[in-house]
């Protein structure tokens, strides 16, 4: 399992509402029971990272600040060698890339406009939470791919990416002003729902026989709410 | 001096207007005779990389095709790199990046907007124009700093990035609609002028005892000139 250290500790002091998403059920989950179709695993996780820089570079370019600038820029270089990476991986796979990730690109793009906000705050959760939940999933799922290849792609998902300056900057700004704390709380909820949809049809995908079917595997989805909330919450902003 | 070769060659069949740019001085410049301050000449030049970055990064989340958008996401991954190995140069000298970029960022920030067109074609011709002429100016004059320093920055800027895949882009399209290539060739045509002002302020931010004066310098411009009328003698645009 993948937890996200929360650098700064939490806050428990301050007072919060009772989360609307309520992780209820912390079971565990053998992830190695879901045996993701390596193909369209990859292709879809290659479109995503794809959609990840293409958010990161627009936040630098809308950066207010040039330290703001000089941590997204890097950030969006991890985002875009996770890219390269995984293309490559479809590359050894004897497949075309772009023959693999078209299929994704209608529901990829629709979400990527539905989670990049109204301003650049918004647009930087947006990025925490949708980066955090479908990279965190990505890597678990990975664990059912064939043995060589699963590590290979964890190791290339888990690589330390956007959260540490997005938290930075996200954290700054909340504590400067709690009318975006409570703007961007709603907005980080709004999320949630439409991130699980992508990660759920990423199990369609790939249902092949002997596979587990995207019904039976709702814990999965449980942990991955568990992540938002610890996310979420790392913030001071009530999931 | 830095020759772009000419991958698919010259198309000496093509009718062609006189060039409005005429490099008809082709003196040969002692680039080592120019003397750039490090600092400065360092912080402008990474500002400009990150511009490159974000327009690149632009082109990618516009661009209307998977094979196009892998093409300029590694382009834009080269631009980025450039970026962050100047600003670690810079970080070498003992000097904060954002302290040393930041005097450059209204002039750049200007210029972007200037260069980035009115659609992906313009956008696409404006990097290739800009960077162009940018990236072989600063390296050129990276021949005057101390001697290590200009070694390394030499490397950095050289490094092939966006020019392969820019040409092949544009001359596709180009084939296929010649309204659009009497469209770029007169949108090319207008950067040189704003493109030299950037180069030109890179001498004035330097000036320092003993280094050549901005007016002292024309034959730099005739060739940055003449590499920008073969760019886009390569494209069967007329410059």
């Amino acid at each position: 399992m993948v937890f996200r250290t929360n650098r700064r500790g939490l806050r428990p002091e301050a007072p919060r509402l009772r989360p609307r998403v309520t992780p209820t059920e912390l079971a565990k989950v053998d992830f190695t029971e879901l045996v993701p179709e390596p193909v369209p695993f990859l292709g879809q996780a290659a479109y995503i990272q794809l959609e990840f820089f293409e958010n990161l570079a627009r936040a630098v370019a809308t950066a207010p600040t040039l330290p703001a600038k000089e941590g997204l820029s890097a950030a969006a270089g991890v985002a875009l060698r996770k890219h390269h990476a995984l293309i490559a991986e479809i590359r050894r796979l004897g497949v075309e890339p772009d023959d693999v990730m078209a299929p994704f690109a209608p529901a990829t793009d629709r979400f990527q406009q539905i989670s990049s906000g109204a301003d650049w705050y918004e647009l930087l959760l947006g990025i925490h939470v949708t980066a955090g939940m479908l990279d965190g999933y990505f890597s678990r799922l990975a664990a059912g791919l064939p043995a060589e290849l699963g590590a290979r792609v964890r190791a290339i998902l888990d690589e330390e990416g956007a959260s540490v300056v997005l938290e930075s900057e996200l954290r700054d700004a909340i504590a400067a002003d709690s009318q975006l704390a409570d703007r961007l709380a709603l907005w980080g909820r709004s999320l949630v729902g439409d991130t699980l949809l992508i990660a759920r049809s990423a199990l369609r995908a790939s249902e092949a026989p002997g596979s587990a079917r995207a019904d039976q595997v709702e814990p999965v989805f449980t942990e991955l709410i568990a992540d938002h909330t610890r996310r979420m919450d790392a913030l001071g902003l009530t999931a």
